[in-house]
């Protein structure tokens, strides 16, 4: 496992002097210049993080990084702890929603057990990767310790430099964790920055009176503890799933693979890496903009733009595996359309 | 070849009481119920297209019909016509840019002949249906003849309802001609309906100086002819290529297909096709929001969303062939979702 300063060494800025000479070829393809608007942009990136002119994307794996949450304990979910593990039963089965999404976009999905609190059994499509069986109450104490988070941030990071290893062109993000949504806005609370009401919202659905339950777990977390520094800010408020997502943005950015960021706790997620490292934002595509109430913010806190506005606020990587196709139809502008100057010189 | 009155009797509307079955299929699967937003309208959209809960989303075939128009003689394009048969080719060489989006999403593109101004050479993937070299100059004449119009939508419907027969599950549109976004535009004049100066725009690209061509082009058009009924406004501004897209989402609607529409000149097709049929608008899924100009209205003067939202402004089919992942995700949610009962009752 590469140390934390070492993954952070590793991960280079993209030449951003190639980016006049990606333009170019585009603007030379058989096709009025700007003609395909955001998805030039997206072939652009594409090339910059490959650091060429023809980039290709083939194959993208679609990690869902799963963990519980000792903040369930204050009541912050509309739902019990336990759908976690049942939850990564139905992904290895594949008849979970992001499955479904996934077969049809042509991405391969595994699961990693970041720390679910249940003993799972083994899987080929599943990485066990646990840390500890959840995390710690966050409205009582850290949710991680500072070895937990560097642990789960090594961890992440060579799960997504093996996937980068053995050929996929995109690492991308999902979650699932009973409670995360609360630890995603108190880690975008602290690290976009933003007010604690801009960074809460519905998660996977509540009523009035669950809101108010969530919001005030969530209060008390943030008062227990002014962290500010991103691993501090993932010790606190954890999970396990998110620091390891973080540790998979760092991984892959620091092999020059597309990330593809998921919703609202994969963009948390996503922030705290881009924290650690900023260079790794150079390497983060984000695939769609979230109906959860903080994503917005987040994302322009990033400076970015999604590509997707589906309202989608399910998580597991369900924007993510939709967007996949956009990755290599961008690539292939690049790579397999017509020189305009050919098709006036030759024969059609 | 079914007569226009044949094609709009087969024409049945969807079975709206079947919506709410669909919409509790939906809520009963293993996530929290609307968690997927749009993705779960495409779905139920789809349902109803097939009239079925566990639609399926196989084949997409995207036809890329193409045609000139004699409004060119004005100056309404920056491009002469005679790029209209040279992108036949490109498109038929696979180097296009629709083609390098399709092959990214798994999207089989054919070529529609519908009246380039050009003898094309036999090819596999071209489909010869050429009414007539070109069109008529729309600021002087009418640009088809009463009997062309028929004839074109007829076609259309012919090949739509081949494809389906043949098992696509999605129609596809995509289109090139030059000048076409003129005659859309007149076309969403008469019968969104909406100012003129609401529906032109940019096209493939203008200066200042060729904008004003090309308004000055299109207001004598729509100065020589007061059309307001879908037929004669067909006749009265063209083209082919437009015509018998129309005439493809009657035969794709006749035959419960899926019709995916593209851009706005494709968008203009299908809006003709609606006014023709209005049921027929119950089986069109829009597939991004162009930048051009007029698109915005004219997809509100329809009462529909697109997909996607990419800032595309080319045409041929790119932004169906983008789209077209999402309609096999949305039919994979019905599908190959587990529904929650399942997982309460059983072992992960």
């Amino acid at each position: 496992m590469l140390a934390l300063s070492a993954l952070q060494a590793a991960i280079q800025p993209v030449d951003a002097t190639l980016e006049p000479a990606l333009r170019a070829k585009l603007d030379g393809k058989a096709k009025p210049p700007g003609s395909l608007g955001r998805l030039e942009d997206l072939a652009v990136r594409i090339g910059l993080i490959q650091n060429r002119l023809d980039p290709r994307i083939g194959r993208t794996d679609l990690y869902v990084f799963a963990g519980d949450h000792g903040l369930t304990h204050e009541g912050v979910s509309a739902y019990p702890a336990s759908v976690t593990a049942a939850m990564v039963g139905l992904f290895l089965s594949g008849r979970s929603s992001v499955s479904a999404l996934a077969k049809a976009t042509d991405v391969q999905v595994r699961v990693v057990d970041a720390g679910v609190d249940a003993d799972l059994p083994e899987h080929p499509d599943l990485i066990a990767a646990k840390i500890r069986r959840g995390s710690r109450n966050a409205a009582r104490e850290p949710a991680l310790t500072p070895d937990e988070v560097l642990t789960a941030l090594a961890k992440g990071a060579d799960i997504a430099r093996a996937a980068a290893a053995d050929g996929a062109d995109v690492i991308a993000l999902g979650e699932m964790g009973i409670g995360n949504s609360s630890s995603a806005a108190l880690i975008m609370h602290r690290l976009a920055p933003a007010s604690l009401d801009d960074c809460v919202g519905q998660g996977t659905g509540h009523d009035a009176e669950g809101m108010a339950r969530k919001r005030a777990g969530i209060v008390r977390a943030a008062e227990r503890s002014d962290a500010s520094a991103p691993l501090d800010v993932l010790a606190q408020f954890g999970g396990y799933e998110i620091a390891m997502m973080a540790g998979a943005v760092l991984g892959a950015a620091s092999m020059r693979r597309v990330v593809l960021v998921d919703g609202f706790i994969s963009t948390a997620a996503a922030l705290a890496a881009i924290r650690l490292a900023p260079t790794a934002l150079d390497y983060c595509v984000f695939a769609h903009g979230s109906a959860e109430r903080g994503h917005p913010a987040m994302l322009q806190a990033l400076g970015v733009r999604p590509l997707l506005d589906l309202e989608l606020r399910l998580g597991e990587g369900t924007g993510a595996a939709l967007a996949a196709p956009l990755l290599a139809a961008g690539a292939n502008l690049l790579t397999d359309v017509a020189a305009l100057a050919d098709v006036l010189a030759g024969p059609g």
